[in-house]
């Protein structure tokens, strides 16, 4: 069967590395709206790496997906055919409709996007999950004062950027992470970082303590691994890690052993893990505050764009491999 | 020079495990107190495991102790020979005076005992910087709710028993780890917890998950390292672990390296280290409630006590192996 929708789905739990063949795609029936229900036609899907653990048959932050199971995620997409009126066609919504063409949503699972605040893949990046996730744990976890040092790994991505641009706005200085001179340079020259290190470089350490001359006070960490316990051997008394990711761990069969604890131990340092599901009051917090310095030209970010939807599976592999540059999208239709 | 004050000595940092001769005993003159100041005749020393980090070279809750610097720790003492008509001699003091036979003090530094309380060896326990690190890990970080378990390692040692007892007055669950049977019986049967694990079992992690089945809340923990991961492979979401301790790790060359990341992350816990001494006004806050649990019964607990100061070192390497059973003091005078 050949209908018009589009699904990713994933056929089984991937083995380590997530490969493309721990996809498959199908041609489904056009979704049906039913009563208070609108049928939406996928704009852009967002790629996450939360994504890669709710692959694996363990619980993460909700149950495992089985194979077979639709890919999830979140998208923006065009109402194209309303069962309510408060969603007419033609209103612009970010929804959780997964890796599909069309998908069904109702009032209570949308967001009705104001074209306004700024372009709608905005909706997936700055002004969605990742820059209220952004917020949420460097505002609320890592606290920093003027003049504190935050660090954040992952720096070029989608929420790492936003967390360097609000501890600047903050009066902090942001020490970004991030894998290559190429994405070092942006985080530094056109996001406005104090200082960007390459992981990848042999005496990343040694340019870590260059970076961080005053310790670190602030760690808003999406990768964990080495590059973690580098960080640790920073860390400042009483510093506040928000644990938000451990990206390095998600394509491992074995978990990596972080040893900072004597670290953490020593320096009386708080660790809060958080996921932005859990604060969705916050949301009306620190959305109209990201639009502001969006409109302000205050926060700057970088979209990477896979064009088809059948590309989604490289797409998120590049993602979690740190080949991509930028918020990592789908442009699933035009 | 064989002077009447016997003073243990760190003689060079220890290699791995602690050993009898990384230490040095010395006859020293006896101090002399100056204006202000009071000589203080000990009775009892305290061992902790906090005294382990200090001796290594590295940053730890202080500078390290370097080479032939006296060995610090808190002791119960009395006065003998006053400069401070606020202090007269016969005052029965606790205060930091390291391991030796006297030593000096001043009114800012010491602790009046006040007899009625408990013995004086409690100033060092359950009345003292150990109690006071329970109370305040467990209430001010940890917050169990009535119903909610906690699970605190190294059970039967002079914090871990406070915690769990506490842990029971405020209605929670608590399950004691702890190294062997005896210990284990000695936790429920005299200290009353509802469970108490050997971590020592070959099938530790089932009898772990047997005494928590609704999975852990919160975690005291004292000893880190593959205990630990066994009790993050229970933890609920958006529990709390009040990081007090690693002692598990303190005599490694090479630091544990703790896999559970992923179980932080994805429940979203807390992990908050501290040390008491960072949290000065707490302790009017924390002794009276302490006291008055010990004067009621409701808080029990259990000394090892090494005759004479020559055997600290002993008896600091058996603490530091588990082989000890109950707060570890050392009896330096009658």
């Amino acid at each position: 069967m050949a209908g018009p929708n589009l699904r990713v789905l994933m056929k089984r739990h991937p083995d380590g590395m997530v490969r493309v063949d721990d996809f498959t795609l199908e041609h489904a029936a056009m979704p049906e709206p039913g009563a208070g229900q609108v049928l939406v036609r996928n704009l852009v899907l967002s790629l996450d790496p939360y994504m890669r653990p709710r692959m694996d048959p363990l619980p993460s932050y909700a149950p495992p997906l089985a194979p077979g199971e639709l890919m999830p995620g979140g998208a923006v997409g065009e109402v194209i055919d309303s069962r309510d009126d408060a969603l007419p066609n033609g209103t612009l919504v970010a929804a959780p409709l997964g890796w599909q063409s069309f998908g069904l949503a109702t009032k209570a699972t949308v967001r009705v996007l104001d074209p306004a605040l700024g372009p709608p893949s905005a909706a997936l990046g700055v002004l969605g999950m990742p820059g209220v996730t952004a917020h949420y744990g460097l505002t609320q976890i890592g606290r920093p004062r003027a003049g504190e040092t935050v660090v954040v790994s992952a720096a070029s991505g989608a929420v790492g950027g936003v967390v360097g641009q609000i501890a600047r706005i903050r009066g902090a200085r942001a020490v970004g992470i991030a894998g290559g001179e190429r994405k070092c340079r942006y985080v530094v020259e056109e996001l406005g970082f104090d200082a960007c290190v390459d992981y990848r470089a042999a005496d990343f350490a040694e340019r870590l303590a260059a970076a961080t001359p005053a310790g670190v006070d602030v760690l808003f960490e999406n990768v964990g691994g080495p590059v973690m316990d580098a960080v640790l051997g920073r860390i400042n008394d009483f510093a506040r890690i928000a644990l938000c990711g451990n990206i390095s761990d998600y394509n491992r069969s074995e978990p990596y052993g972080l040893k900072g604890m004597r670290a953490l131990l020593m320096h009386r340092v708080a660790m809060q893990a958080f996921i932005i599901a859990d604060q969705r009051a916050y949301w009306a917090e620190a959305l109209p505050e990201l639009s502001s310095w969006l409109a302000a030209g205050r926060l700057r970010y970088r979209e990477d764009v896979a064009e088809g939807l059948e590309h989604a599976p490289e797409a998120f592999i590049r993602m979690l491999t740190g080949a991509n540059f930028g918020k990592q999208l789908v442009r699933v239709a035009a």
